[in-house]
């Protein structure tokens, strides 16, 4: 198989778009990284688009792939949607790699597009809702995360404070981001005292809907180099893995644990050798239970590296330094090709006021739905300079 | 890139199935599938699953591959979901020969679902909309394809007798086919005097809804020789475009044309070479086009084509012996997978009474889905023993 570069990454600002549906939000970010690759669109001879809400929440009744890239001036090539929650971005971008690697094109482009502000919010919380008997009963993805929390607390002594300090962090990051949703630095004090959305998570811990769309084009180095003088970014793993059952009798290894040791394995790197770090915060607080779950930190040690600051921008690895999806905004399909933008464009340097100093490794961390007793899904990227 | 066979496929019978939903119909093709392969399931890595209506039509919400796989005992592996409108059941199979081709896996396993028969037919026929301008004002397929079929009555004088010589042919087909929503023979009369639902299509020239899954199972030929002792199916050529624009001063050359002649390329083979096709024909008499978008007639003659009987089981090419679209009936993203699984058992030589004499080469045409003024997709596979 071929070695696969990001050649350019490209997105909107995620948040509410009164004025934007599927289309329009999909061909900014598609014509954003087609920019940023310095590529001909000629030159792109395969498109995957993400969305899991579309035909939910749009007037849009499927190949909403279609209708997105045509919209933004592509047509005739394969094109093809995928979906898987909110790892739906980060499967397209597998999809484009194994495209390339396998020399099947050259090239290819991963867009990941959600339109969830819509009129109605009702609507668009049923439209997450998860098709299993818990979500009958109302049981959705925060209770969910409130549970996995509160094991914490008790298991490690964890407290809300520990967990309003990954918002303190987050937000201080997302207003560097001009990218986020929300720009503006929370404290600890705003934090605790914002609304019980379920205990232990408060209204500021809890990432919010948002409209949005991401895109990374993909190609071989040498490619790489005859469209742009940026550096190619190598792609040294993108694993996908589903969910597993649980029982009683057996232990059970978080779908995330699963899905970054392969990565690592096929990546050749261990935690201990990550820079930069991009995970999936629905519930900002969850970051630390993600540290332990990608073996950042050892068991029981993620309140430690939240108190001193180890995640922090300047701290032993980066953790959300784009303020994660609690400062980004969550538009499902389009976050992990978010999350892959941003650890581009920190490899790259190009990060601005919130870059990582001397970022080599980077990693994306993109879970989503639920089937049974875990995760549907969960996607683990690096990235290397 | 590795060369490719079919292992196992299966389906389910189509029609209504009000006892079972997209988890139950899913597993169903899955286990007829493994069961064809004889392959335990632990050598199945990696599973694609199409479904274009679920999140409309039934309580799933979305990565409704991982709801449908879980139930069948697939956990853990990689698992896709994709959705390209009619043709999702071949896009989910490109993407398996993909994976196998390139050796990223040895073995793959594509699925097609969809549960469309539910109590209120309207919201059906609603989920099916285009997300046009067009479809807001109630225009739907049938009458698209009425549109087509009145260009060709004036192009080329074919006549109504014309198109319901196809469906007596396809049902005729259909009757001997176990799979089949429908298996009564009708008669010239029957047809024509059937309601019309779109001058000139009448009621039993037009395919159904229809619940159903249908599966494919793809690996090496080397590996294929350690499963199971049936005939491995070479897959030559699959190959997906999406529609292009129309202008006034610009031939179109249809999708299906497009389609066929990178496959027809890609194989090896011209159109004189098929014994056996599975055709798109959602309005049987659409067959005639197709004829000649696939090259398999010249201009203007699928009219004499028909009368002759050239595309009966015994005439040239066998066209849909399956008893095609109208007589299966139609549940959107499992049709492609049922059209493999038709050209697999007829390569086998084990299509029972239906089956084409001496066939070595088949091809399926599945195409999906309204963009602008085009279909959003079509896939076209060769097939050979």
């Amino acid at each position: 198989m071929r070695e696969v570069v990001v050649l350019g990454v490209g997105m909107t600002r995620f948040g509410k778009h009164p004025d934007k549906g599927l289309k329009e939000l999909g061909t900014e970010a598609i014509w954003n990284a087609v920019e940023d690759a310095n590529i001909p669109p000629k030159d792109i001879p395969i498109i995957y688009v993400a969305n899991a809400m579309g035909q939910q929440l749009t007037e849009l009744r499927g190949t909403i792939a279609q209708h997105v890239v045509s919209h933004a001036g592509f047509m005739g090539m394969p094109v093809i949607n995928v979906e898987n929650a909110c790892s739906g971005g980060s499967t397209a971008l597998r999809s484009c790699i194994l495209e390339v690697a396998s020399g099947n094109y050259d090239v290819a482009m991963a867009v990941g597009v959600e339109k969830m502000c819509i009129a109605d919010t009702a609507r668009s919380a049923a439209a997450m809702a998860f098709g299993t008997i818990l979500g009958k009963f109302g049981f959705m993805f925060v209770g969910l995360y409130a549970m996995n929390l509160r094991r914490l607390m008790e298991k490690y002594g964890l407290t809300r404070e520990h967990f309003a300090k990954v918002v303190v962090k987050n937000t201080k990051n997302g207003a560097l981001n001009p990218y986020a949703q929300f720009r503006q630095p929370r404290t600890m004090e705003e934090i605790l005292n914002s609304r019980v959305v379920s205990d232990p998570l408060t209204l500021l811990m809890c990432s919010t809907m948002a409209d949005g769309g991401a895109a990374a084009i993909v190609t071989t180095r040498d490619k790489a180099a005859k469209y742009s003088s940026k550096t190619p970014i190598t792609i040294a793993a993108c694993e996908l893995v589903s969910g597993t059952p649980t029982s009683a009798d057996a232990v059970h290894v978080p779908i995330e644990t699963r899905a970054s040791r392969q990565a690592y394995e096929k990546a050749g790197v261990g935690p201990e050798d990550i820079d930069v770090v991009e995970c999936h915060d629905a519930m900002a607080p969850a970051e630390l239970l993600i540290y332990e779950e990608l073996g950042l930190c050892g068991e029981g040690e993620a309140g430690r590296w939240i108190d001193e600051g180890k995640t922090e921008i300047n701290g032993v690895v980066a953790v959300n330094p784009s303020g994660g999806l609690a400062s980004k905004g969550h538009p499902v399909s389009a976050t992990g090709l978010a999350q892959i933008s941003e650890i581009v464009w920190q490899l790259r340097g190009e990060a601005g006021e919130r870059q990582v100093p001397n970022a080599k490794i980077g990693m994306t961390e993109n879970a989503g739905g639920w089937v049974m007793d875990d995760n549907a899904a969960c996607a683990i990227t690096i990235l290397k300079k």
